[in-house]
């Protein structure tokens, strides 16, 4: 293969360039300084803007004081580690299940005790059992679950309310790619299903941009106060400069279309790796989602992605290690494809050059 | 007193809002999503924007490797804890401390050891005393020190840097105040004096503003390496608004002349509580700060900074406990006045009150 053959990467969910707003991003920005720059530059609430929370609270039907939006809905998640996991404390997962997400758990020495997900959402069955023994919360990501592309089902999300009801465990609900929907229909969320028992997490990453970093949490008042305690100690207030201008793009009736247009922009690349995926790939399973960032794949027996990793590369194909989404080993097989920053000519590129290398195997 | 008396606050170390460069930093903002929206809207270098590192990296003659710009200082030094410090473990700390500082640290469960804090700098007798028995470092403020308005002398800075190298521990060197001299001449840092034994921290916050968020480490490059391993696990990258907007500031040349601003703002506000206190409460002690933001009062046997707190807020006079600053008791007697967010007229007006306080003891 020519050496300056242009590299196609599947590797980083990361949103496509040509998907930022700018020249609305600037005017917010510019807008939120002229009206609020006492607030925006100064010291503040660490639970974030105020009328971002408003807004957001008004999204969720609930108040001011049960939302925090911080520097991204990671930073969220270690919070909420440093507030309820002690070393060896028993946390579920998605298994597989965003690779961050794990890291940072591990790092706070948590028991992580993934649960299997099926093309419906996580096996209920093996969560039931575990269940009994007892867990401070199970972190699942119910709509196009990184790194599955699994949406769970309406009953699915039921009785795993249920279950933690039963069983005294917090649900975090991670749910950043749900509005990035191109077919079908919305399943509601867990979060009003119970809302004492479940601490939404979302943000404005997927349906504005990554760099702005506003992550949000939806949970009871009793949670975001506590969480708010740990971060004005860790990093005082959040990004102001980021949250109004976040604020300032909702306000103006910008924020609906501009979800509709990444709808528009992305709907066709899911198309066309779903395509490519049937007419190249016959060999490999995969759930084919109705939104998201990922298509997770299954290989044939004896595939090892890592070794598909490693020769990818020499023919300019990026493809992540399946083991980073396990939680305890395994994962070999599996492959996650992300598709949003490529182009539709270069999805069905790069799911030809995978074929390639897997014919080769 | 009239209940409609307008309060007076010197609790909390804002700076003044007619300090922020409103215009200059809407003009950064635009400009910077002008030429570099790619980046700045996009997940990228968890150590921070890059040509901000450069710029960073040159102000203190090291390369980009050794700079990491996150979410405010306070931040990095919760970063830092998590990776030097194990439930249990011996750090020092200046007596009395910024109050954040000692609760980051008791979060992650140090053996906080304070070493008081003198005209001239920390006791080093003490130092030298406690270092025998190991710790992993010390958590000093150099310049216009947090809460007590000290600068540590030349002398004492090198025999800091000394005592680590001699006992293997880091010296953490917060020093977000260091650009804020109001007279006198700078006192080298310790940085340059054993770069491999010292992590310099300090921010955009004192010098342009704290909204913004925008706080840096300057340290060996594999303490960078470490703490952007667990940053990118944290928060994925830091607010990149902000800190193409700190670049693009600082790029334009702005930087230096706002710190000449700033200084000629706070220099007659530090002049005005220095006589003030002079001359209606000549029974405190303080030693008078050639800079920062704030005046570190001992105030006579028997008097207690709660008490006070709880009387002054009656009579519209804001106060901090001075407990809060000291890491295992003591601080009865000790009052933290932060003056820059007040007018001239304000501080007098709230020493005066402060001196009527004190008389009804």
């Amino acid at each position: 293969m020519a050496t300056n053959v242009t590299m196609i990467s599947f590797e980083r969910g990361n949103p496509s360039l040509d998907s930022f707003p700018v020249p609305q991003i600037k005017e917010c920005v510019a807008a939120i300084l002229d009206s609020d720059s006492d607030t925006i530059l100064q010291y503040g609430p660490v639970a974030g803007y105020p009328p971002l929370l408003t807004i957001i609270g008004s999204w969720y039907g609930v108040g001011q004081e049960e939302v925090l939006a911080s520097n991204g809905s990671l930073q969220l998640l270690d919070l909420l580690a440093t507030l309820l996991v002690r070393p060896g404390d028993t946390v579920f997962v998605d298994e597989p299940m965003y690779d961050r997400t794990l890291t940072t758990l591990r790092r706070h020495q948590a028991n992580i005790v993934g649960v299997p997900v099926q093309k419906d959402g996580p096996d209920l069955n093996v969560l039931a059992d575990k269940a009994r023994q007892g867990a401070k919360f199970f972190c699942t990501i119910p709509d196009f679950q990184n790194p599955t592309g699994v949406t769970t089902s309406l009953a699915k999300r039921e009785e795993i309310v249920h279950l933690a009801e039963e069983h005294g465990f917090w649900i975090i609900e991670d749910s950043p790619y749900r509005l990035m929907r191109y077919k079908g229909t919305d399943v509601p969320m867990m979060q009003p299903l119970n809302p004492g028992r479940v601490i939404h997490l979302s943000s404005f990453t997927k349906t504005l941009c990554p760099g702005l970093r506003v992550g949000y949490m939806v949970a009871p008042a009793n949670i975001v106060k506590a969480v708010g305690d740990i971060a004005v100690n860790t990093y005082v207030s959040p990004g102001f400069l980021a949250q109004g201008t976040a604020y300032e793009f909702c306000r103006r009736g910008w924020f609906e279309p501009n979800v509709e247009k990444l709808r528009d922009l992305y709907r066709p690349k899911l198309a066309s790796i779903a395509a490519a995926l049937r007419t190249h790939l016959p060999q490999a399973q995969w759930p084919e989602p109705d939104g998201g960032y990922f298509v997770g794949l299954t290989l044939p027996e004896g595939t090892s992605t890592a070794d598909l990793r490693e020769r990818g590369r020499k023919v300019g194909l990026g493809l992540s290690d399946g083991r980073g989404f396990f939680s305890a080993g395994g994962g070999d097989r599996f492959l996650r494809l992300a598709f949003p920053a490529l182009t539709v000519a270069e999805i069905e590129e790069g799911v030809i050059r995978l074929a390639q290398l897997l014919s080769e195997t």
